[in-house]
């Protein structure tokens, strides 16, 4: 499998990364064959026994708040990386959970008591990611860093960071694969097919539709020629609002989900660099639906109605990780 | 106690709201011996089957992504309120988890592959917390009130939010306190008293200080006739480039807390209509730091050199509760 695919299947696991930054890389051709057996190459091999001889090497982060944990080890001799995190608890298993747990008394007080409670297995699962085999930058890329925030000027854009997003050969693949119907078909749940205001809007892989309460779906541009929110004028107030009106009502057509719950945004800097827009529950708290990195719909076209060069001359600010080559380079034009 | 009081407490207390914390209310004399027999005030009562009759009557609250649910309901007659809540994968449990569960192959796309994992119960605790009898104060308390996206235009905030703030006499005195020394003055680390671009800036009170992952400070500027973002011309723009820059170096001075980790920013609508800007970490995810209501002073600055009447032109997006007064305004005014 082609390195933009699997840039691609990484991208798609970025809410995984507690701060919401992430960068796919690609992957040096001689990865392509080694496949790990268990995990990736081998559709008859018994998966459910996958981890059983998994060797922890170190916790690369994990979050209490969360309840997640990305651990960097081994699977037969195979670097991996595996991710774990609780599900969240679903109204329709309380009566059974309730029923069948055992509960161990903790602490009483008056009217306050705390308990252990023990769920049988099935009522209580781990959402599990297993990266494998992973390289040295899936390792860097899971591990917790220093964030910082830049400032840049739209000369900055230009002299900086728009030469560094093209050495670094961004593939977007695995986009075009999913616009094409060649991945993910069965997960778009709306589309406008038009070639200048057209989109494919599907749940964000890290959103399993169980429940609304973390409700997140990404709109996908049909056309090819805009990166990021750095290449948006005027001309491109008709794509914008069709995303925004099209996309609300699909998604109250499909989910029951009205607008005014709705948080739509874009991501600046994005994680990847063909233009999307986010649309998450306005009460969850999604990673990167910060104001350092997100911008709302609504003020993008507000904004470009009142100027059409705005996004082009203006000083935009966004965190970046303290292992970014970005940061570096700003820091070589002694702009940080 | 009046509004702004309240809403001083309010605001106190508004990330331990978040977070779910069971805070203690006083308990009226009566209910101190409504015991519920098997959570309060029987040690002999077996506790281990206290939910399996547990009546679900509505869910109050839930957090996907910290995997928490609150329950109202009963327990044998009596009003319960039950928090549950998945505990922190911990690193000496991983190599028992990887051994005793069973996996469950969900997806595999090249390297990646996801899974529910089942872990013994042993291994997948869910801290609960019993309230038992519950008063409707308890239930109040965790009933997350639904929020709404609105749309204000400038118009809407002149004939609609303008008219609906004065209507409430929400009294700054409390804040009058601060800069005029009679209290908290011990809490301030930095003033400029100048009349016009002066501040003072202090630990936001949820900030307890002892680390700097939670970093949290506010500075209220002198002047009192700036209730918000709204009333922000070009006229301000030394004021709030004096916020800025002082307001960094202060913190750098004090904390040794770099400006580039810092996000700071003022909220729209603020808690309280005396101009004040929030200074916070860049890692933590202050209650706040969303797109929705937060504005970057610098993207401030930026917008009024551009435009001196731009947050008086504008349409302003911004949350509100369901029982927000000024939500029913905008229903009453059609523009919700």
């Amino acid at each position: 499998m082609d390195s933009n695919t699997k840039m691609a299947a990484s991208e798609k696991r970025k809410r995984e990364v507690a701060d919401g930054n992430n960068e796919t890389e690609g992957q040096e051709e001689t990865l392509k064959n080694a496949v790990c057996n268990k995990a990736g190459g081998n559709d008859d091999a018994p998966s459910e026994f996958l981890l059983s001889g998994f060797e922890t090497k170190a916790i690369l982060r994990d979050s209490a708040r969360e309840k997640n944990i990305f651990v960097h080890g081994k699977i037969d001799d195979q670097e991996a990386v595996v991710i774990l995190e609780k599900t969240p608890i679903r109204e329709d298993s309380l009566s059974e959970l309730f029923k069948n747990s055992r509960l161990k008394l903790e602490m009483r007080n008056d009217i306050y008591s705390t308990f252990h409670l023990h769920p049988p297995p099935q009522l209580n699962e781990i959402k599990t990611t297993v990266v494998c085999p992973a390289t040295e930058k899936h390792v860097k890329k899971y591990l917790l860093q220093e964030t910082f925030l830049l400032e840049e000027t739209g000369e900055d854009y230009r002299s900086i960071t728009l030469p560094f997003i093209q050495s670094q050969s961004f593939s977007v693949q695995w986009v075009y694969n999913i616009l094409e119907k060649k991945a993910e078909a069965d997960r778009i749940i709306y589309e406008d097919p038009d070639p200048d205001v057209g989109f494919v809007l599907l749940p964000d892989f890290k959103w399993d539709q169980k429940q609304h309460d973390d409700l997140y779906l990404i709109a996908i541009v049909h056309r090819k020629d805009i990166k990021s929110l750095r290449d948006l004028t005027s001309e491109h107030i008709p794509l914008l609002c069709n995303i925004r009106r099209r996309g609300e009502d699909a998604i109250l057509k499909r989910y029951g989900f009205p607008a005014t719950k709705l948080r739509v945004y874009l991501h600046y800097q994005p994680s990847y660099y063909h233009l999307h827009v986010h649309f998450t529950s306005l009460s969850y708290d999604a990673p990167g639906c910060g104001v350092e990195r997100a911008h709302l719909l609504s003020d993008v076209i507000q904004n470009l109605q009142n100027e059409p060069q705005y996004y082009h001359t203006r000083t935009l600010s966004f965190p970046l990780r303290a292992d970014d080559g970005l940061l570096s380079k700003f820091k070589d034009a002694a702009r940080l």
